[in-house]
């Protein structure tokens, strides 16, 4: 059986703009290789209803699971959870569980549970929560989308929560090899291997250090002995 | 007359999997920015043909410009100028003026011109050569698809040397205020800033530091006057 799918949605101008550089996307990649859960797309966008509406859609059709970060706070621009809920064509409202974490949590620290408090409670009709153990409020999956904080601290426990309900596949395993020579040198012998093993994924990353190049060859696959397999006749063609 | 739109289109099996980090979109950001080009939209997708080809068209039927990295080397896993042939309905082949220059090259170094290297000459038919300082190999562009490398040495050379020739608008500027205080409690009086200047885009963004919670509350927009206006009430709001 093929490896679940994923695609992951990033949502914020901060990004977009180049103040922000994400890191949420990495960290995903690499749990899901673990997992042997395939990202197979990741999409940005900015903080806008009908942009994010537009790919929630596209990419809860197309892939097994949506992964998405950012724009679930307390501020006008976290829009996230209204459009998800318009992505799905559900209500939205402030629930009674997510209300009471969240009250319980001001009232310890102290802190009025203002308006725009109480709007990261706003959960879409049929959604579960996930748990934020960092901050208290809460994300949450709504079929097989989870939205997620784009803090990073927040969104990796999230995700840890998230994933710890989710069946994955195979890990996604990987070897390379550092070659001293460049890509024009080895492609020949390297696609020949790459085409003895279909089911692998071998890929060629260029270098240049102290002016002179190299290749960093990859071969990923979900098999360890095939990969195994590949990796000496690598090293036999160019170690 | 608002700015031009762009999109960026990262292509590659190693940023997926999470084995490199992408640094070109935040570049790309950072430099359309400042040339008045919004950035509306990011996508990354995998080394296959179909997933860049449904990509691209997307976007370039979307958006004003399209800026790809990666995929466009000597191996095997480098199939960007074919897919992106594909997504136009053009011929590609071996361009002579393309060919010309990578010869050159590697007579210079003494280098066999294999057919590995000769790939590096695909070009759609249409297409205008982008030129790379840094090895030579060319990106290109095809209406208005940008296609460049995805080592970001290169990409930056190849971009500079695109944007030249692209018209933009309106830098897009910003100014920041860093609060001590969580979103909570300046999202109401914010929002409503926001609400005063529907042109300018407001966002704030929390942080944790030595466990205080504080937030950073960005204004940007184009109009250097409107902009400092707000920033002043901000001040005056929460300075």
């Amino acid at each position: 059986m093929p490896n679940p799918t994923a695609a992951m949605l990033v949502i914020g101008d901060e990004i977009l703009s180049g103040r922000t550089r994400d890191s949420n996307m990495n960290h995903l990649a690499t749990v899901l290789s673990q997992r042997g859960i395939t990202l197979a797309e990741a999409r940005f966008v900015p903080d806008q209803t009908e942009a994010i509406v537009t790919a929630v859609n596209a990419l809860r059709l197309a892939y097994d699971h949506v992964f998405t970060s950012g724009g679930i706070g307390p501020t006008h621009d976290d829009i996230t959870a209204d459009a998800i809920a318009l992505a799905f064509g559900v209500p939205i409202s402030h629930r009674a569980d997510a209300m009471a974490l969240l009250q319980a949590h001001y009232d310890r620290a102290g802190v009025a549970f203002n308006d725009a408090r109480q709007r990261m409670a706003r959960i879409p009709d049929g959604a579960a929560l996930i748990d934020n153990p960092v901050s208290i409020a809460p994300g949450f999956s709504l079929g097989n989308v989870h939205v997620m904080a784009g803090v990073p601290r927040i969104f990796e426990a999230m995700l840890a929560g998230v994933l710890a309900g989710i069946t994955g596949g195979a890990p996604l395993l990987s070897q390379s090899l550092r070659v001293d020579r460049g890509e024009g040198e080895i492609a020949a012998s390297f696609k020949a291997l790459a085409e003895e093993y279909p089911e692998l994924s071998m890929g060629s990353y260029p270098f240049q250090q102290n002016g002179a190049f190299g290749t960093n060859l990859v071969i990923r696959g979900t098999d360890p002995a095939m990969l195994d397999a590949a990796m000496i006749k690598l090293q036999r063609l160019f170690g």
